[in-house]
């Protein structure tokens, strides 16, 4: 076996909870939503069991990725752009140059995640943030699913 | 923060369901199997949720992407390709050219995916469609478990 | 419709369980997880519903991937390393030549995702295993949360 595995603990499902985000994003890149999602963790009254991210769209994505250094973000873009080249000769133009390598770039990345929430918090590692990343070039309205399943915190 | 969170709607979790779903291929390409994971959301009598999805090979893989314009698709292989050529000096040869190209585009493509049901429906954006791609040349016969967690839909 | 659908199996939420697993990497490479997720579903008593894999890092992943021939891994390797390469002028330098790439290797494989489970076993496919992939050059400690929700097996 390559890992130690910890003691097992159990709870009872007893929550499904729903909202909708709706993010505003200025073009082409990261808009930080780990605020977001722990405020609706918050919200759920949610204890023990899994945080579910969905973004409703084909040219945007959901990454988790470093909190830390923004040149990281710069450099993933330089990453994603390299796949998917504007200048490339796409067969699909008619929303124009940028749409095509935005849905290369919503495939590969994806636009459906889940965290674990522990003790009525999100689990995310120390580095870890949620982004959505605008892959369009103009700015757009983007509409994503939080739900939550699991335990309900004791009061 | 980012983005505007609605209201949080709370559930009880009262159904896990699953099922088999059977795709048979025909070579490299997308099938659109979001009929199918309708109709499986339907006849679970799902309510508020969470659908499951999750393909059981590594040739082929799960996205979820545009559905208006067949030239997205060409130009997503297309992409692919350039990631995974065919011609390129891979070490696993056994299962012929195509194989290994297929598990790297598995892999940057996933076989696990969720997407929210919310009121007995999935919450599929409008351009949304979930297809399975094949990524090997000759048609194959592909097996899906389809889950959903969540409560009930009222009669 | 492209694909058969079989009956749909009904049961009851009725676990939703925790568990922390620590990964100790060699460096760049695979490590199969796949004994470590089959002990947790065992030994969480799970029935029906899904088992959900979370890795609280930005510089390492998780797939599913082919289980049988090793050099499917180099080829792998190879790909990640072409998608991002050492030695492009990366803006995020600070933590040493290997750590940029990590990240975008990350990206596009991903830290998080689900596996159905049947009858109390995970349904992995037959040629499928789960593995985390450590992208940084030296060994690391890393460290994953495993879930359950779901039925409980019967006695």
């Amino acid at each position: 076996m390559a890992g130690q595995l910890s003691a097992i603990l159990n709870f009872a499902p007893e929550l499904v909870t729903t909202a909708t985000l709706i993010v505003d994003t200025k073009g082409q890149g990261f808009s930080d939503i780990t605020g977001e999602a722990k405020r609706f963790v918050d919200e759920c009254k949610a204890g023990e069991g899994v945080f579910f991210v969905y973004l409703r769209h084909t040219s945007a994505s959901l990454v988790i990725q470093e909190n830390a250094d923004p040149d990281v973000q710069t450099d993933l873009t330089t990453a994603l752009n390299k796949m998917a080249p504007a200048n490339a000769p796409w067969v699909h133009k008619v929303e124009g140059p940028d749409d095509m390598p935005a849905h290369i770039k919503a495939m590969v990345t994806g636009v459906s995640l889940h965290i674990p929430v522990n003790n009525g918090e999100l689990s995310l590692g120390t580095w870890q943030g949620l982004y959505l990343i605008e892959h369009r070039t103009a700015p757009h309205k983007r509409e994503l699913m939080l739900q939550f399943i699991g335990s309900r915190r004791p009061d």
